[in-house]
């Protein structure tokens, strides 16, 4: 067996076996099948495809590529949550203690942001003193005291979906289904929880703008937990708009804090989406019997301040304050803040996340390249959601801008309000907002 | 620009820009676009394909990135000519002595072998003293004073495409028409000459086995030699028995003496193609009216003895004996001969070029890898061409074998029979060989 045989047959739309796998994965991360093949036979991967056996077999090697985590809580099933990314999305921030309130344990490990999308790590280290870098250890038995952990992605777990996304990252070829899946699956197979929940974002502001590849990709991810007995279920959910107000680090922090603190004022469609994932997760983990119940549940854990409490519980236990009001309080803020109007009467038809995510990036708050420094206190504080009227003058958003970025302010503006389309009252009427939960898969 | 947009662009099926692709080539030769982004490139193209401007923009860029060689002869029209490669392919060392020996001027820049396929370098250096090596200066200067210089590919011209073809050579990214062509064309421009005679094999034994893939390959170097002003012909030739009798370094500059000392007695397919491409040679530089007027002018290169003086001339010059007959003294020879008689009378309907081809570079006359040494003395002489009758027990060919390899004549034995299709007198009836000159492009 060799790489340019292997190379050669996916080039000719071949199905590559189990061993063929193998053979470049194990080789790329013991170094003997240099990166240039690798990129090479990503690169055929996104033209020819990759069908399921392939997939479960990439998947497969990745997870084995390093540490698997083997850990229970007796009498409790667990579960892993995982979103694909977007735009204001701080469902994490609420969902995880909302179910770790209920009882269900989750080791939650994330990633930072690229691009116009944000990772929860970066959101997590706008708390003071909050540690995303506990050890597997430190981080299993935090799980076991409190009932959840949120930490960075463990370098020991899945190390060759590691090097191998590096590679994507710089070859043009992340945007694929069956390599995305696989990604996504070697790393929560690998932390070993008992069940996996997916949030798979459709729109612009995600990565996948199209229904069809993003239900591709869901199905694909459930099946590869069904072939390996984790049950597994995939939330598809609308990532046109950005989701919640907030969009930057301590912003979103801020925001799912005051989302636990007062459930009832959250931004409707966050509030939907992450009652629908709580309520998805405990029906999977056996906490309810139906998914119905299960949103009661989740209410209750919401409006009853437990999820809250489990929230500042969890931040304490990684160094950070000990209430939710003190986390609001030491949120580092922008020393500028802008507020922009409305410049006409009207309906707010759209507020395009994609190019909201990237305002707030350049504002600061994200990178165009791995290992870029962040700002965690830029970005934009929507004042409105989508088919909200307003009046000529009414403050759409806010921009919290740091001190370098003083002129570009008025760019700044005008970005957003080139984000948002307001239609002029009478050419369209209002109506309800879309509901964020497109679909259930698995 | 940056070299993920375009890698997404071409990914995506989409033509690359002229200074797109000189971003790519001139990015990777000054090191800033890595092997990865570059072997991820190559394989879209493979897949995606590059329309004719692009392929000329990329034969522009590799012909640019280095040396380019400027030089005439008062009075005469330069010519270079290629082959695509094949087995028993030793047509150079009868073609360029002929032309030289007509008047026209051959700069000739030679590669080595590689799995089936051998490679003229590889040839000249079985005649012993005789150096490849010359400096460009040395070899402008030769050609000015004997009309002909045969060396190996100078570094210093298209170093681009050396390091583009190093990377196609482990990425199965070889067998490309438009990186064919332009990796050909971008060398072959760069030397210099004001003609191009390409002579593109078709057939298992080449790299090209269907016609259309080809006259494809033809018709793109022909337009690139069109578009850059240099007029470029193409002779499409059979390559699917091995071209003449010997298969194998030495044995094959045997040949081709032995051919310029007799041309009468050369193996008929051999010497058709030589002719043809003589012919078509002293067409294109002016020196005769019309092809039958050059088809003459060959034959009398070749039988008043011209060309073989013009050979012994060149192979003095570069450092070897100064006769034919010398350089047949003088070339080594393999300490063990075995023959191989024909088990059964018949017609000799077949003798696979590429099982031929193999079977050489396993016994060391070839090489699997790059830098792999070879055996000079090693390889095949066939005493049939197809189309023969043989009688059970006549002389199939003589297998040169390498002492350490005493033990191996009956599994090459086997080979070179399984290689050879005889059918029963009677079964089939003999019929003329077919001519080994399929088409002329140009």
């Amino acid at each position: 067996m060799n790489a340019y045989d292997i190379l050669y047959r996916k080039r000719q739309g071949a199905c590559l076996t189990p061993e063929e796998i193998g053979f470049l994965i194990q080789g790329h991360l013991q170094g003997h099948v240099p990166d240039y093949q690798i990129a090479a036979w990503l690169m055929a991967v996104c033209l020819q495809g990759m069908d399921f056996d392939e997939t479960l077999a990439l998947t497969r090697q990745m997870r084995d590529s390093g540490q698997k985590l083997a850990w229970s809580v007796p009498g409790k099933i667990t579960l892993d949550k995982h979103s694909t990314g977007g735009v204001g999305d701080k469902t994490t921030l609420v969902v995880i203690p909302a179910l770790a309130a209920c009882g269900v344990p989750v080791l939650k490990m994330s990633g930072r942001g690229l691009g116009h999308s944000g990772g929860t790590v970066d959101k997590l280290e706008a708390i003071p003193g909050f540690r995303t870098t506990l050890s597997v250890p430190e981080a299993l038995a935090q799980v076991q005291r409190t009932g959840a952990v949120l930490i960075g992605q463990s370098a020991e777990l899945a190390p060759a979906d590691k090097k191998l996304y590096a590679l994507r990252d710089v070859t043009a070829t992340v945007d694929c289904i069956p390599l995305i899946a696989s990604s996504i699956m070697s790393k929560k197979l690998a932390s070993g929880a008992q069940r996996i929940l997916l949030d798979v974002k459709v729109g612009n502001g995600g990565f996948l703008p199209a229904y069809e590849q993003a239900e591709r990709l869901a199905q694909t991810c459930v099946a590869i937990g069904a072939a390996e007995g984790v049950a597994t279920r995939a939330v598809l959910s609308r990532m046109d708009t950005p989701l919640g107000y907030a969009v930057g680090n301590a912003l979103e922090v801020r925001e799912a804090v005051q989302f636990l603190l007062n459930p009832r004022q959250a931004e409707p469609a966050l509030r939907t989406l992450c009652l629908e994932l709580i309520a998805q997760g405990l029906e999977m983990t056996g906490v309810v019997p139906d998914v119905p119940a299960g949103r009661m549940e989740a209410e209750r854990a919401l409006t009853s301040g437990a999820a809250a409490a489990k929230f500042a519980e969890i931040v304490a236990t990684q160094g950070g304050p000990a209430t939710c009001q003190d986390i609001l309080d030491s949120l580092p803020q922008a020393p500028i803040t802008h507020m922009v109007r409305a410049p006409l009467a009207g309906t707010v038809q759209q507020i395009d996340a994609r190019a909201i995510g990237l305002l707030a990036r350049d504002m600061g708050a994200g990178r165009i390249v791995k290992d870029d420094p962040i700002d965690l206190t830029a970005g934009i504080t929507l004042s409105v959601t989508v088919q909200q009227t307003v009046r000529a003058g009414d403050p759409l958003a806010t921009l919290h801008v740091r001190a370098q970025d003083q002129d570009h302010i008025a760019e700044f503006e005008r970005r957003l309000l080139d984000a948002c389309t307001i239609e002029q009252v009478g050419s369209a009427p209002a109506s309800a907002p879309p509901d964020p939960v497109i679909a259930v898969l698995g």
